[in-house]
């Protein structure tokens, strides 16, 4: 898809919209489709620190969601910069002021420009990596009769207390730092925002992706500090705004699908799902272990099958960081399609 | 060993004492005796975090390291708050204008203390946890006569470009909070050290360690937060200097047996070894995970055996912060001070 067809971004306006920490006057869902609204509908939901433009890894011609055969639709997160966020929402719910959103406010809004808006009456699939992998347990749950295919990427249904606990991390560093000010800084907080991206760095990767020095990209940085300062700080400082990020995070840290329906617990959330699952863990993720995806398929039962990404980049493997690891998320994603 | 008999802390004043970073015109290494200097001296010197005080988790009647059977001595590292350190060092090198010290530098330091001032001629056994461990490795490359056995429990004979990097997350949240000051805080920081615990505390533990709550201690912690508050902000709060934890931060990220004589590699440097070495990772470990233990022990050869301690405690495992862990661990020990 060259750069001319490329789809431009649409805003779908709820006007006044309740979310789980009060409320937003006019929340705004930031999204694109891709293809003819005729074909089966797929929606890739964006995951931490990613733009609409994230999602071209997997949308395109000649790539998993094609949009010849699909009409895909991919949304921005609310906090992401683009949908309603802290850097974008006028007074007074601006920066620090915005309201706590949870996955849940984030689906039930999707689903209203799904249905009311783009006419949908069906998902043939929904795909997500980490959170957008989250997003997709949510999805099932959410709307089992209106979901026929679920792939989660590296991400799970419920934030395990160790997630939650390394996010803490990061959060910390950013809130506690000498230029953030609460959330009212006038400028971009460098020494926040680049304590932030450090703290970060170490979890994305498997520790064997280091000890092969795979961090200098054949040469491209000269030591860990070199990465350290173009890919964690300057990815973050160049696109991202500081109150966003907290307020994102704050979604993933609380993401349960137990708490939906207040079910007693993952087994019973699990349970409401009626779409087909395919759940893809990385070996090496450090905050979304395998382990933890072995539960929740065993919970799921005949409804999901676990295929796991063989790779020593860890978190990143399943957000196309690695070509390799791409190619095969990419095959899986299709045969999971093409299967009954 | 009652309280009554606890050993007096005692300090040794090397004079003017060059390291790695230029100079301490009167470098002070703090340690500990316990039992009688005729019997087989063993070295047990502290990791992160630790005082001399900690060291008891492992020395004491009845314990792997018996004072009846052994003249053991415990060394604090330099930075620690016990030896020279940021914090106790007299102008000009004070708090940020402490110099950088090496493990190197410790260890040649814990030499003069055992040679010149205790008369030590030979050392059954060096062992050493997390810092401990790395130390362990560097008295068994830099004094292969002096040492016949060390055992290094969930440390490694060079820092990881990983472990690095997870530790570059804690710096940068200390360093960039709104109460550092440059290191010319006039109190304790509280901002800078809370995140610096947060940021911490994710990777001391397995991930499944947080999946069986046992962060919350059977209900000692009511949440992740409460646990937080009191393990690692109470802890670095109530017992560490800013300034200290940065300087003995740096003595770890930068450690490496290679260096010692300008080694090529690794297996080079560990080839010098001539003491038996028993070298025990935890299998949950983040930071000193099994693998670097594997490939260091496939290149010191017959010369060490693996043991991995089967925990989901993670790094803390080897730290003594599990009963079970620790007798494990014990046990090892006592079998290979009882082996030829």
């Amino acid at each position: 898809m060259s750069n001319g067809n490329q789809p431009q971004t649409q805003y779908y306006h709820h006007g006044r919209y309740q979310v789980k920490g009060g409320v937003l006057p006019d929340a705004v869902t930031a999204f694109r489709t891709y293809g003819n609204p005729g074909n089966p509908c797929i929606v890739f939901p964006t995951c931490y620190g990613a733009k609409l433009d994230s999602q071209l890894s997997h949308v395109g011609e000649g790539k998993a969601l094609d949009p010849r055969k699909y009409f895909v639709v991919t949304f921005a997160l609310f906090a992401n910069g683009e949908s309603s966020s802290p850097s974008n929402t006028p007074v007074p719910y601006n920066g620090p002021y915005f309201p706590a959103i949870s996955y849940e406010d984030n689906i039930r809004a999707q689903y209203t420009v799904l249905t009311k808006h783009l006419g949908i009456k069906k998902l043939r699939m929904v795909v997500g990596f980490s959170m957008g992998g989250q997003q997709a347990y949510h999805w099932a749950v959410m709307y089992p009769d209106f979901v026929e295919k679920y792939v989660a990427i590296c991400g799970s249904a419920r934030t395990s207390v160790h997630n939650q606990c390394f996010l803490e991390g990061p959060k910390a560093a950013l809130t506690a730092s000498k230029d953030f000010e609460g959330g009212h800084y006038k400028s971009t907080p460098q020494h926040g925002i680049r304590a932030f991206g450090r703290v970060y760095s170490a979890w994305a990767y498997g520790q064997t992706w280091f000890r092969e020095n795979q961090h200098l990209y054949g040469g491209t940085y000269s030591d860990l500090n070199t990465f350290l300062h173009e890919i964690w700080e300057g990815r973050y400082l160049e696109s991202w705004d500081a109150n966003d990020m907290l307020a994102l995070l704050n979604t993933w840290q609380t993401g349960d699908v137990a708490k939906i329906h207040g079910d007693p617990d993952l087994q019973s959330a699990l349970g409401r799902i009626k779409a087909k699952g395919l759940i893809m863990p990385c070996k090496t993720d450090l905050y979304f272990p395998p382990e933890d995806s072995e539960i929740e398929v065993k919970y799921l039962g005949d409804n999901a099958k676990l295929v796991v990404i063989d790779s020593v980049w860890g978190h990143v493997a399943g957000g196309g960081a690695n070509p390799e690891d791409l190619k095969f998320v990419q095959g899986q994603i299709e045969q999971f399609l093409g299967e009954e």
